[in-house]
């Protein structure tokens, strides 16, 4: 676990490094070429064009699974599906590699690292796990790895943001549906190890004096909000649980076009490089900061659009007193200056920047190369609040009184509860939060922004499934859906109704020909085994790999005996195993689903009276869901 | 739940305005009574015994159940046992108004309100919950019952502190061992509406003018720490581990031994509110502030003494440069003079403060009356930090060294984290870390607190169980012991060497002799059945309440025929429950334990090949757990 958390935090903190290089190396390119347009252009497109081409390329010639967050996947794996090639460690190196490119691309590209930070650390663990294993003997392994896993995902959130607690939380909430206090245990301790490592490489290397917040920010404590403040809050959980919405949508339909469409599918199939070029072509060309990046403080990069959107000023105060000369270069100290621009006002570029972006951030998500989401959705959401908190505090420029004194509001707590508001609602998770404040270092605004998280949450989760869900949908990996607490009739509708009848049972005695038959009839993993043919009581349970060894044995024995009457039975030559869990055909939906949840089954069969009668896997069961949510 | 989280509020509100009403009218009457000392010594341990004597007879008298935190209890409950009398809404009330006068007590009592507002909040969500499910039918019922629980302990968290994520997590970690991310979502919300209602009325009450943290801090952000200084908070860590580990000893040593103790377990027989009042003579005698309560600061409450601890200033370094003359009455903006002494020095009343509240705390929780004991331990981890911190910043008073520029030392930041880290130690619970930010409205010392309470816990789950457990332990509730990782034996151990072989088996053509053998040979509450005495297939279960009901029908019918041959057969008469669940000889220990504790079971079959051999309850599993533990 230590290991863990110090090799994940040490990736981290390389990765940044590099890219922070690579940006202020073409931010000083960008510098150099002076005045000649066309040339500003060429080296401001080409740039991404190269790192997020080279990245399609590199990380899908080693292996097709290292593009996207990875964490859809990794939450498949967690039900307890087995994607064998999916945490091999080829597909670290393509995942490390293409990462950084995809990073250096910088804000352009508006992709972040969270996701395939959890992946990587995932991947880590696996390794770690059966290096142990190797070591230690084979018991408990597989329990053991799925408590690594679980783990390894609160490291992977954690080493990003310097955050243990929320990454902590963010792994649960997004990994599993019901999880053991052991783990929690497991993960936070690793995600110490790995928050503290991380931060601790950036007081090595002088960045900062002391440990402290990856986004500080400097708000008022003394009084963060006023009480009508809330109300506003509210509304922006509202608007970020619409625009959530609207996104989820937008996105799933996209990434199902970009499929469907006979010349981009064509594109993905053979020439996924060329596709992303393409993409990268149109998004650069927009963002040039002469034309329309302007508006779209595009020479910031992806942290210091976070810091300065979480500024502690107000914007429009602020470009109402000072000139708003752009600086040749970015200056540190009033990043704000990027956003204001003296035509359309801070108003104006927050606006289009939010209009711009969410299709564009959609088109980035289309990408087959090792990305984020987590980021650019934190950002865009800081945005929407930023735009909220700037309207209000020039609605009530003196702010709203509650009592005699007066105080002006905060843009700045608004871009913090928009961030963790429109997170929440796109990831369905509240820990998003607990992410702000550990990000910032501030936890003063701690009720508005649990308020909007709540408000935003709850009208994403009515309408549309999760960001990781619905990419799992459009990828059709096994998936089980929620059934909603409204769904009452979950309770009523009993195993019997949707359970598959056609069952191939063993019996104790069954010789060669009956296990022939059975094994060649049904393509299942599992057959159960009954006392005799007439009964069908269920005694256990037989892997198809026996059967198949029993079968093997019986033929080299025919062979050697001459055929012979050697009637083996399938008692003496397979091992039988026990059945610790059945169904039975009273059991109701609601109650077989939350047991499939819970003990993360695959098939289990259904008795009547200790007789086997049918058989439910993943499949039955979803479907069973489905005609629940739309009867027909 | 938005009802529990309103109405929660209401109460905790109330609560805090009638109590500090009350000890503003006790030290005003200190006051009033001047220069004489014994009239004064009178009126202090009067208005504690009769409080605490009156909260004694109050709650016992209307019902036992009502003493103590009542977090085991619910603990219990949430297992699966079911402890009727426990949620009842008679125990609501005396809880209620035990608990003032318990909290009217003060800090002479040194108790708290958490435990009993989990307590409360489960009583109204029990109540609640009959409510609405005598309203929408019985459908779905246990299992909201349980979710509503869980959400209720938050509730009861998140009020006292106006904490709600910590409120949430807390209550998951203490609750369970393991928990559905759903009733994560449902606890969250309640919480939050109950911390936004309970923080509302305190502004609406004019104390403040926002809503803010409850124990504000104000500690310098922009440099909380040193990096040097986590070790220091480290070897705090280990203080509070060791503390706390010999606290939780020691407590459950006294609360055994007043039960063995003649003269006390007659005392708690006949006269609880004796007991309780020579325990709040000796107690208030002590901390008489003109004779050793001098070295206790006992003239501050409860809140007062978390936020002095809390202070930002450096109370050595105040001590001498101010005069140390104590004010008459305390000084509500320093907080700190009750802690100075000029004879003992900060240093002298904190180690006195540490080494008399230890044994006087561990006195306090054997009273019989509603009381809490997490804010007391939350303090009094306060106060070794804040000892650790005003030690480290008097050998460095200029702070340690790290870069070029000095950064004094903050002790408050130590006394934050000491206070986590021991409250974390003695509960078991890392959530803690997070209780602290969310209660002072700071967050900056994140990583170091985080660092003390992983350590501080790490020592005391090694070598004690926790507070609640503990309790449990010695008030003899069902119980289920940790199997500890290390323990690698109960993956080796089986079902077959600890299961309870005497099984008493019906078939399903059992006639009304063989019902009525089986009935009174034995007191289970459920019964296998099977399908004939030979095959001893195990086919499904029948509670003990129905045979009954089979066997009244069945002497009816005798009678009404005058014993004519009536052979009712088993599976005419009774409803035969399916078995979705049973053990096999072949499982694990580890597995049997685990699953009981994943589905809340209370007994179980066991089966080999679909026959039954066996049935394993707790009882047996805590068995195998314990001879795990010490081999023969």
């Amino acid at each position: 676990m230590f290991a863990l958390g110090v090799i994940m935090a040490l990736i981290s903190f390389t990765m940044d490094f590099t890219v922070s290089r690579m940006l202020n190396a073409h931010s000083w390119l960008q510098q150099q070429l002076g005045d000649n347009m066309l040339l500003r252009y060429l080296s401001w497109i080409v740039y991404p064009i190269a790192l997020v081409a080279f990245s399609t390329g590199f990380a899908q010639s080693i292996t097709p699974h290292s593009g996207g967050s990875g964490i859809p996947e990794l939450k498949t794996i967690l039900t307890g599906v087995i994607l064998e090639e999916y945490l091999t460690i080829k597909n670290f190196g393509a995942k490390v590699v293409g990462l950084t490119c995809t990073l250096a691309a910088g804000s352009t590209m508006f992709l972040g690292k969270v996701g395939p930070f959890v992946h990587l650390s995932s991947m880590i663990a696996a390794y770690l796990g059966r290096m142990r294993s190797s070591v230690t003997g084979d018991y408990e392994n597989k329990s053991k790895e799925h408590e690594m896993l679980v783990a390894a995902a609160a490291v992977g959130v954690s080493t990003v943001f310097g955050a243990p607690i929320s990454g902590v939380l963010f792994s649960i909430e997004v990994m599993s549906s019901h999880f053991a206090i052991r783990n929690y245990w497991r993960g936070f301790f690793a995600a110490t190890c790995g928050a503290f490592m991380f931060r601790l490489l950036a007081v090595f290397n002088s960045e900062q004096v002391t440990i402290s917040a990856v986004f500080k920010t400097n708000f008022k404590i003394s009084f963060p909000f006023d009480l009508p403040e809330t109300f506003f809050f509210m509304i922006l959980g509202v608007i970020c649980g619409a625009v959530g919405c609207a996104y989820l949508f937008c996105q799933r339909w996209l990434l199902g076009y970009v499929r469907r469409n006979r010349f981009t599918s064509m594109l993905l199939a053979n020439d996924k490089p060329v596709y992303s070029a393409l993409v990268a072509l149109l998004v650069a060309s927009i963002t040039f900061p002469e034309s329309l990046g302007q508006f779209l403080a595009s020479r910031l990069s992806m942290k210091e659009l976070l810091t300065s959107l979480f500024d502690n000023r107000t914007w429009w105060v602020l470009s109402q007193n000072a000139s708003l000369e752009r600086p040749s270069v970015v200056d540190p100290n009033n990043l704000w200056l990027e956003w204001a621009n003296p035509q359309i006002t801070v108003f104006g570029t927050l606006l289009f920047f939010i209009v711009m972006k969410f299709w564009m951030f959609i088109l980035a998500t289309t990408l087959p190369m090792p990305a984020g989401y987590f980021m650019p959705v934190f950002v865009y959401g800081a945005s929407i609040g930023r735009l909220v908190g700037e309207t209000v505090s020039y609605i009530f420029p003196n702010g709203i009184s509650s009592g005699g004194v007066l105080n002006p509001i905060i843009p700045g707590g608004y871009a913090l509860a928009g961030a963790a508001a429109y997170s929440g609602s796109v990831t369905h998770t509240l820990s998003t939060a607990l992410l702000a404040f550990e990000a910032t270092g501030q936890i003063a605004h701690i009720l508005p922004v649990i308020l909007s998280v709540l408000v935003a949450n709850a009208i994403t989760q009515k309408f549309q499934p999760s960001f990781y869900d619905g990419t799992i949908i459009v990828k059709k990996l096994p998936y089980l859906p929620r059934i909603r607490s409204r769904q009452i009739n979950s309770y009523k509708v009993n195993t019997e109704t949707f359970m598959n009848t056609d069952v191939k049972a063993l019996s104790t005695d069954a010789n060669f020909e009956d296990v022939f038959r059975v094994i060649t009839s049904s393509e299942d993993p599992e057959f159960p085994v009954v006392e005799n043919t007439e009964s069908h009581v269920l005694v256990g349970k037989v892997k198809r790999s026996q059967l198949i060894h029993f079968l093997e044995t019986h033929e080299s024995q025919q062979q050697t005996q001459s055929k012979t009457s050697c009637e083996g039975k399938l008692e003496d030559g397979c091992e039988i195993e026990p059945i610790t869990f059945q169904l039975s055909t009273w059991t109701s939906l609601h109650e077989a689903h939350h047991l499939f949840e819970l003990l993360s089954l695959q098939h289990v069969f259904v008795t009547k009276s200790g007789k086997i009668v049918g058989n439910v896997t993943r499949k039955e069961l979803r479907k069973a869901i489905e005609d629940l949510a739309n009867p027909k």
